[in-house]
């Protein structure tokens, strides 16, 4: 959809656009992980993004299955909150000279990501439950459990151990 | 602190770095929510909006508080992932041509920002007591309980009314 074309004219089209929107966000953050699971030093930090790596790829094709439910064309619309997002993660990446600063820089930077997610699928689950479909609704509450349980484990990580570190 | 420069040396650091990227997000959000306030319909969404006017401007002087606290300058550092935030938000805002529709958007992009800020007010009170400032780490909470706060309202309004508004 355009710039300022006024192209959403109903809550079904508010709810494909912000499904494009999310299919962006997971492809980007499929490329940005990688990279993230490179820089960390902790191991348990390092595979905890590998396994996201891995929930996310999921959660793009939970996005083209739920783009066939509906019959919409599985498409992607720029999404310049996750690019913000990922830009600042990669340039704290640049910024942190300690590399145990660093792993607790990139958890921070990767619960900004998850964080973004679950206020999105919060409201794509809402929205698909009031246009009446709670298949879809079903789907991206996959998703968004996901989501949460890996804020969850991000939280504990730094607290238990990657904090502590970094401080000392 | 210049990109790519390797200044971030220590947690401290780190925890500076990120109270002067969110004394950025805030004071954009100060700028940002008064166009929501004025484009919402929904009279109980358009106060709300004002309401969280009143409490950021409070948790900019917070900001203030804690670099006080800690003898470092309140200034701030670019923040491209609020920046993208609200650029969505305003994408959005011109795109939707429906009023009922656009309350429901409008919903979706503030908690956007305010999961943005949950998740920066969670690491920062987390390194602030890890760093031994339990007093920052208070001054930091109350606005932490002020944006889930506020995101829980913003789903109570989206799910009781707003949403169903625009779906019929």
């Amino acid at each position: 959809m355009g710039l300022f074309t006024r192209d959403i004219k109903t809550m079904n089209d508010l709810f494909v656009h912000q499904l494009r929107d999310m299919y962006y966000a997971e492809n980007q953050l499929v490329k940005a992980l990688p990279d993230m699971a490179e820089k960390a030093i902790d191991q348990q930090l390092k595979q905890g993004f590998l396994t996201h790596l891995g929930e996310t790829k999921m959660q793009v094709q939970r996005l083209e299955q739920v783009f066939q439910m509906i019959g919409a064309e599985a498409k992607a619309v720029d999404c310049p909150a996750i690019d913000g997002i990922i830009e600042e993660a990669d340039e704290i990446i640049g910024e942190v000279a300690d590399k145990a600063v660093l792993d607790a820089a990139l958890i921070n930077a990767a619960q900004a990501a998850e964080h973004y997610e679950i206020a999105r699928y919060g409201s794509l689950v809402a929205w698909a439950k009031q246009l009446g479909r709670n298949d879809c609704a079903s789907v991206l509450q996959k998703t968004l459990d996901e989501e949460k349980a890996t804020d969850k484990k991000l939280t504990v990580l730094a607290e238990s151990k990657i904090n502590l570190r970094a401080a000392s």
